[in-house]
Order: C-alpha cells, then sequence, then structure tokens
C-alpha cells in the first residue's frame, strides 16, 4: 500500500472530536505529514476535547467549532475533505446508563447526519470510523476475531455498533467509502483523565502520576490488551489511505495482553509512584463486566500491514512523562469538568 | 410450559403497535384467552394501524393512541402490565432509506423510552420484541441460526438490531425480562397492502385479489421462508408466558421455504387470479437484496416448543379469502395513505 507520509501530504483532512484524545494526536501526525487539516469538535463540557491536545499545532491547522449532529453545519464541512477520520463520540459507558437518549444522539443520529452529509455533499470522500471493542460484550473465546457475534453489554456498546453499522451500509448501498476500527484499550498523552467515566486506564495513569491508590475489582486477574495511541494513529492513517478495507470492520489490539494486577504493577513501577490495592466488585460494574477480554488483530494486519510498534512498557513511560509535565493542563483545564472521586 | 390458554387469563397484558398487522391479531387471540388487554398504537397515516384491524373486539379492550416515543405517556401507560407485546415500529426499509432519522427515532429512540419507563415503574414486567432476520443480512449459509453475524443491509435493519439489543441489556442489566423473537415473512390477514412499502408478501396477496400483474426480480429463484400470521402469534404467546427464553433472540422462520416464482405460482393458483411477470432487478433494490434467506428455527423448537402449524397453500387460502371479503377497508380505510403504483 501507499505509505501513508506520501498519501496525506497536501491532502485535505478532516478529524471529527479532533480536540479528543486519539482525534488530536491523529490530527496533530496529520498536520507533520503535510496533509491540509480541518479539526471539528464539539468541545462539550466533559467529554474529551481539550484545547491544550492541539498545542503548537493550531496556526497549521483549521480549528471549526461544531457538533456533528447539526445537518446543516455538516453538509457544508464535508465538502472538499478527502478522507474524514470520525472520531466524534460520547465514550463514557456509565453516562449511557445514565442518560441513554443523550448517547443515542451522538452515537446513533449523529452518526447518519455526517453519512447523509457525504451521500449528498461529498460521495467520493473516505471515512474511518472508530469503532470500539466494547461491541463484542463477553467473549465466547480467546483472541476475539472479527467472526465472534456482537452482543454489546451496554447502550453505549449498542449504539456504537449500529454507528459502525451505519457506515457499513453507506459503504455498501451509497458507495461512500467507509471502514471501522474496533479499538481495544487505547492509552497514551492527551487522553481525558479529569474523571474516571472514560475508560480505566487514564484514570489509572492519573492515580499513578499523583502518587495515589489505584485500586482494582475482584483478583485483578482480568486480562485485557492495550495499544498506544501513536500506533492507533498508524492504524487510522493506513485505513484512511487504503481502499483495500472499505466496508470492513477490522479489530485494533494490542500484541501484550496483560491481567489487571500486571497491568497495575508494572504502571507503578514505571511512575516510581501510587499503589494497587484489590476491592470487591461493585454491584452495578460487576453486572456489565465482560470478564476476560484481548483482540486478535491478524485481518488488519494482513489488509492494511497494521502491527503496534510501541511495547506497553515503553508506552507507559512515555504517557506517565507526559502527564507528570502537563497534569494541570488535564485536571482543570479549559472546559473542566468536575473531578470524580 | 405452561399452556398459553391458561397463562393469560386475567393477565394484563400491552401489545404496542396493536393496532397494526401481527399486533392486531396477537391482540385479538389475547381477548379470546381472557387477558385484559390495552392496545397502544400511535396510527401515524401510512403505517400499519388501521381501525377495521379491531373490529368486533372494541368493546372487549381498552385501545389508547399515544406513541411510544412520549416518555411520560409511556411512564404511566406500562404501569401494571404483565406482560409488554412491543410490536411498535417503522417496518420499511424504503422509508429507512429516504428518512434514515425517523427510522432512527421510532426503531431506537423509542424502544429506549419503553424500556426506561419498564425499568423505573415496572421492572417485574415481561417485554416481547418483534425483531426481524433483516438484521441478518446477505446471509453466510442456509438455513440461518442465530450464531450467523449480524451484518443488516440498510439503516433500519441497523436500528432494528440495535432496538433489539436494547431489549437484552435491560433483561442482563436491569432485570427487566426481555427477549426478541427474529421474523421472517409474516402474512395474513390485517396486513398492511395499501403500498409496497413494507414486504412485499402482502403486497403481492393484493395484486392477486385484485386480478393484477406480480412483478418479481430477475429470474424469481430467491428463496424465502413465510410464517402465517397465528403461528407468529402462537410464538409470541410463547415467549411471553416463559421464562425460558430471557436474554434471548430466537429466530421465527417458516417450516417451506420456496424460491419467489413457485410462491407467486401457488399464489395465483390458490386465488384463481393475478399473474406474475418477471422483470430484471431495479439498481436500487439489487443494492440492498440478500439473495436468497430462510431461517433456522431449532432453537426456538427447544426452547418454547414453538413449530409453525399452517402451511403456505392453507394460510395463503385463509389470507386471499380475508381480502376478497375486506378489500375496501386495506385499501382506502380510515387513515390510509396513497396507493403505491
Amino acid at each position: 500500500m501507499t505509505d501513508p507520509a506520501d498519501f496525506y501530504r497536501g491532502r485535505r483532512v478532516m478529524v471529527t472530536g479532533g480536540m479528543g484524545f486519539i482525534g488530536s494526536n491523529l490530527a496533530r501526525r496529520l498536520v507533520e505529514l503535510g496533509a491540509k487539516v480541518i479539526v471539528v469538535d464539539s468541545l462539550i463540557p466533559e467529554y474529551g476535547g481539550n484545547h491544550f491536545n492541539l498545542d503548537g499545532i493550531e496556526d497549521r491547522l483549521t480549528l471549526n467549532v461544531a457538533d456533528i449532529r447539526q445537518q446543516s453545519t455538516m453538509n457544508y464541512l464535508v465538502q472538499g475533505r478527502d478522507v474524514i477520520f470520525n472520531l466524534a463520540g460520547q465514550v463514557s459507558h456509565i453516562d449511557s446508563i445514565r442518560d441513554p437518549q443523550t448517547d443515542l444522539d451522538i452515537n446513533c443520529r449523529a452518526q447518519l447526519v455526517l453519512l447523509e452529509a457525504c451521500r449528498h455533499n461529498n460521495p467520493a470522500t473516505k471515512v474511518v470510523y472508530a469503532g470500539t471493542r466494547q461491541v463484542y460484550g463477553r467473549p465466547d473465546s480467546l483472541p476475539v476475531s472479527e467472526r465472534q457475534l456482537v452482543r454489546p453489554t451496554d447502550v453505549n456498546g449498542i449504539n456504537k455498533v449500529a454507528g459502525e453499522y451505519y457506515h457499513l451500509v453507506y459503504n455498501d448501498v451509497y458507495g461512500v467509502r467507509a471502514c471501522s476500527l474496533r479499538l481495544t484499550n487505547i492509552y497514551g498523552p492527551r487522553q481525558l483523565i479529569r474523571h474516571n467515566r472514560q475508560g480505566f486506564i487514564g484514570w489509572f495513569i492519573r492515580l499513578a502520576v499523583e502518587d495515589r491508590e489505584i485500586e482494582i475489582y475482584g483478583d485483578g486477574t482480568q486480562v485485557r490488551d492495550f495499544v498506544y495511541v501513536d500506533d492507533t494513529v498508524d492504524a487510522f492513517l493506513r485505513a484512511g489511505a487504503s481502499d483495500a478495507c472499505n466496508g470492513m470492520t477490522l479489530n485494533v489490539g494490542g500484541a501484550q495482553p496483560i491481567a489487571h494486577r500486571d497491568l497495575t504493577a508494572l504502571l507503578v513501577q514505571v511512575a516510581g509512584s501510587g499503589r494497587v490495592r484489590l476491592v470487591p466488585w461493585p454491584a452495578e460494574k460487576k453486572a456489565i463486566d465482560i470478564g476476560s477480554f484481548y483482540s486478535d488483530s491478524s485481518l488488519i494486519a494482513s489488509v492494511l500491514g497494521w502491527t503496534p510498534k510501541v511495547t506497553l512498557e515503553d508506552g507507559l513511560r512515555r504517557t506517565v512523562a507526559f502527564y507528570r509535565q502537563h497534569l494541570a493542563r488535564y485536571i482543570d483545564g479549559p472546559g473542566g469538568g468536575p473531578i470524580a472521586p
């Protein structure tokens, strides 16, 4: 396939959710590669958008604050984009339980808005959707390939898979080229760590950096896989540059599945701070727990040549160093919400 | 399991979409069985609700016109219901292509409204959801069991599967007992035949009754399975009366898969009117065609003891006789929409 380094030079690229965790890392890389980048973000408080995420590159891209639920706005913004990286979403499972309709609005309705905008105003574009491994729910067997049945365990997982399916239908039926990456647990610089409702790994890293106690549920033997954000960005770049993945869902999983207790031990060791305590499962968490999970990423390896490059230890080291340097920007920055207990 | 004839006597039962095709047949049967029935229907023009569907039993049940998208209304109406048969939905694939957001609103948002109403106001109820085999999309192999991957080919199929998953999550996480029946092509009295946007079988029957030409696409060798509505009602009754199916999706498929050309030949023969013509596939239909499809219903047979009883020939005979007698009520009755060409 084309080297992304060549593919993106001079391309007009949109990143929705581009001030968030993965979106901003992707936007930064695209700017480095010489792409003409527009970042679209709603900057809804408590979500992942953070001005500091684009620190130092603000004058090398266009920032457009907008909500992708707004049809007329999106009809305009999609025009002329060669590639659209579609990362805008509500990612909190906990929030989806409290307010399922807002989750539906952002993760389903907004995706239809974007895709309808493309269908009618830019059918030649390519859309890469940020899916999630959460759609699988509790796995039948490990590792989990794309052939396993989808069985989400919460409303957020359901809405995310509906959003994914829309992309595949618009690819198959309307010819708006699209694919979905089912991301496992992603970590790295620029992740939201103001509260603990958007995935545990960023929160654990914050606790370690602040020399606080990390609580893990049960005996800590549940296994997960992790992908460093630079590797995740590489997967998006490859998907956006290739037509081989059109209409496909591709797992993006880590190379080293690891138990929670080993992960946290490694984190505390790398950080040189923090400590770990095992606590009993809270009932409401146990109800949506899926046991151990890790992905089979052989499909994306064969279709796009993607494999993760950054080891967990190295990735944690880089991430801890980033938050040590910029912690204040991530716990009480602009648009900041309350800090969870 | 309990004989439904005994289970439903004196039970308080709600049927959403209860003036529609399957809902009204179900409501009629429940009244016969001695249940206390409330029918909830939005009577949106062009959808399947039809006053004549409850002809003769209006004084033996309660009719409440309401839209299940209305949270406060549903919060009230779900209270005290032992079983809720949830059949309200937007069932036109063609309409979902033209207006995906309305489809989302009815098939996703409204389902969350109903389930939230149950969770907070009647968590002890049982909900049986009308799912669809359309969620499978183009099958990998035949017959199609519940183990096949979901891969809808249009927005309606996506929203229907999201609606189904919500029910399973509310069962698993909130203890609101629920299951989903993935219905194949259902036919019989009281189906909408005013236009051809809600499934082809009702439309074919109308054309035969009116002695018109039935067009089938391609060479007519594509295979489907069909279930007569009385058998479908029996599946709903069994699912509502049993806890063995909680949290499950169950195919409801026909016993005699048949090619379109053989189906239409049988229909013309049974009706003694109408004729068949093969026409080339319209491009926009071909884009969402799924080839041959028929369901494996062995799971519901083992879990609920359900098997279809009415042969295709007998079912078509009864259906044709019904529409011969009541045709005017179904092509220009109250709430009627335009008749398609």
